[in-house]
């Protein structure tokens, strides 16, 4: 089958045999909220009972949260659900879209699911670079500018300014699709800015909540644009146990806290372990990090050594990037034990 | 938000206090497999890890149990997301879709979504006009001709030697959804037939396997067609703990057994009480009844009156069933409480 990844558990397939260390899906280490999981495990008691079409209480949490209304929340399967929805409310077959080369193929896949065509701009010093974006979005009119921030797989992020000043700087019949799946590890964090009408804001349960399984995340956008999606989105699409995991894991911020000070600590030992080797580890602001090996090659070679002592990790596909491997951050053991495999491996000289 | 259905918890909401009853939106009231709880309950454990995108495991128990191999297999967030992903995969904008007029509205959803015209035929004597759906779908080149057999909301059934000639009938570009998600209560159950390529059969994990609220289905297809739906699926959209529920469901038979035996027996107690009442229920091959009321406003009336009790009920929207009130098969106590609150609203002259 045709993914926009290689999946964990299609590694393990080709394997053969269980991957030891799950480093490669930017997974949290750290796991649900025990308010989710006691909340899942009562709402998986009555999984015959459809659940609520319209998220309505996790909606409300949300809106408080983010300091908007409900009428701006719109829950979904997951960011890569948001993703399609939003390409085919925008876009017409043959409009253009813009990304980075190499950022989160799931977009592509979405677009051209939607009959878009893709332009992309390439990374400028391992960042997303902003003013090319946006003459690239002005010269091919783009209906949508998709932008993550913080970026993957760079790990790299824009200071709330910056993204600001940008979306002053698009035209203005594009919609800026803003992928803030990192957002819990970036130093915005709990800042509120206020939001144009041609900004979506996309968020996910899968990182710093772990409830990557249960495909559920949210957009915060104009309500003319949530009201435009009733008439496309899958209705009954959220399960209801996802919708009662993420409602308890926002009553719960200090799980998340937790998560992301541990993430943070662990994003700091893998810097200095990839110092220590004479490697170079891109700055990131999210769970996980993207250390420079040299070359394409190289980084090839060390994802297969990786694989063979069960260590799952992912590359950039993308120049400049794909001279990178990319970490994501484990508990404490495991990035011990990730730790002397990799040494090792740099030692014997892959 | 507009939904194809008002959902319970909209209702609940405008009611303000929990439904005693909820005997309209055709949940199993046996639940799910203990099995699957316990599966799901260990899935949730794990929450931060993404599912399989090729829900590989679920699909090769699902290609053993139908006869037919895994490529032929296409897990999805239920029938009402592969109704969404045909749609998109079948219909170009301008392009006629042939259903029956009343059937499942989240069809008609989908269809519009994907810019379809949509072409409906009317019931003949409280079933689906087969003849009828050949003639329009003939008459205008359909893309895609929908038919729920059972039928829902008229609870009626095809056997599988009248579908086998009505697809031999249809036009040859016409592709025929055929939704089964009451497949498990019809006496079709378990009788497996030869599909041409041009038949698409759907069916759910909602209904007798007791797991709406997991939102999880799969199509059987020509593997041309689960292959051509890659392209647009959503990848990472089923949710890992419905996808361990319906595993571990499928693993469990005779609670399926179970449940289909005891709504048998509870639609029977259904249709004796409505001829106790002087009503007469539609013959049903589902885990439902359709009681014919006589008029559009007396099942209004009753609807209300219901729901004053805490009865949710729901009635077929479409003329000529519209007469009728459509009661799910409940527990038996759940059965019996139903039964007393029914017969003095209709002893009190509603």
């Amino acid at each position: 089958m045709v993914t926009p990844f290689v999946a964990p558990e299609a590694l393990k397939r080709q394997l053969g045999r269980p991957l030891d260390l799950r480093l490669g899906a930017n997974e949290s280490a750290f796991g649900p909220s025990p308010k989710a999981l006691e909340a899942m495990r009562l709402r998986a008691s009555r999984a015959q009972n459809y659940g609520d079409p319209e998220s309505l209480d996790l909606r409300t949490a949300i809106a408080l949260q983010e300091g908007t209304s409900v009428e701006n929340v719109l829950v979904a399967s997951g960011i890569d659900e948001l993703l399609s929805l939003f390409c085919r409310l925008f876009v017409n077959p043959g409009d253009a879209v813009v990304t980075t080369l190499g950022s989160y193929p799931t977009f592509d896949f979405a677009a051209a699911g939607a009959g878009a065509r893709i332009e992309r701009v390439r990374y400028r010093d391992d960042q997303v670079d902003l003013d090319a974006l946006v003459g690239l979005a002005t010269a091919q009119h783009a209906k949508i500018v998709y932008l993550a921030n913080p970026d993957n797989p760079s790990g790299s992020w824009q200071s709330t300014e910056r993204i600001r000043e940008f979306t002053r700087r698009l035209p203005a019949n594009s919609v800026l699709l803003l992928d803030e799946a990192y957002h819990e590890f970036a130093p915005s964090n709990g800042i509120r800015v206020s939001q144009p009408p041609n900004v979506v804001r996309l968020r996910t349960f899968s990182k710093a909540h772990g409830l990557a399984g249960c495909r559920i995340g949210f957009a915060l956008a104009h309500p003319a644009i949530v009201q435009a999606l009733q008439k496309i989105r899958m209705h009954f699409g959220v399960n209801a146990i996802a919708q009662a995991g993420a409602l308890a894991s926002l009553g719960d911020p200090g799980h998340v806290q937790s998560v992301v000070e541990r993430t943070l600590q662990g994003r700091g030992r893998v810097e200095q372990l990839a110092r220590e080797l004479g490697l170079c580890p891109l700055p990131s602001a999210t769970n996980f990090v993207a250390i420079d090996v040299g070359s394409k090659e190289r980084a090839q070679a060390l994802l297969r050594a990786l694989l063979e002592h069960g260590v799952f990790l992912r590359m950039p596909s993308q120049p400049p990037l794909d001279r990178c491997i990319r970490v994501t951050i484990g508990q404490p053991e495991a990035m011990e034990r990730f730790g002397d495999i990799f040494t090792n491996l740099i030692k014997r000289g892959i």
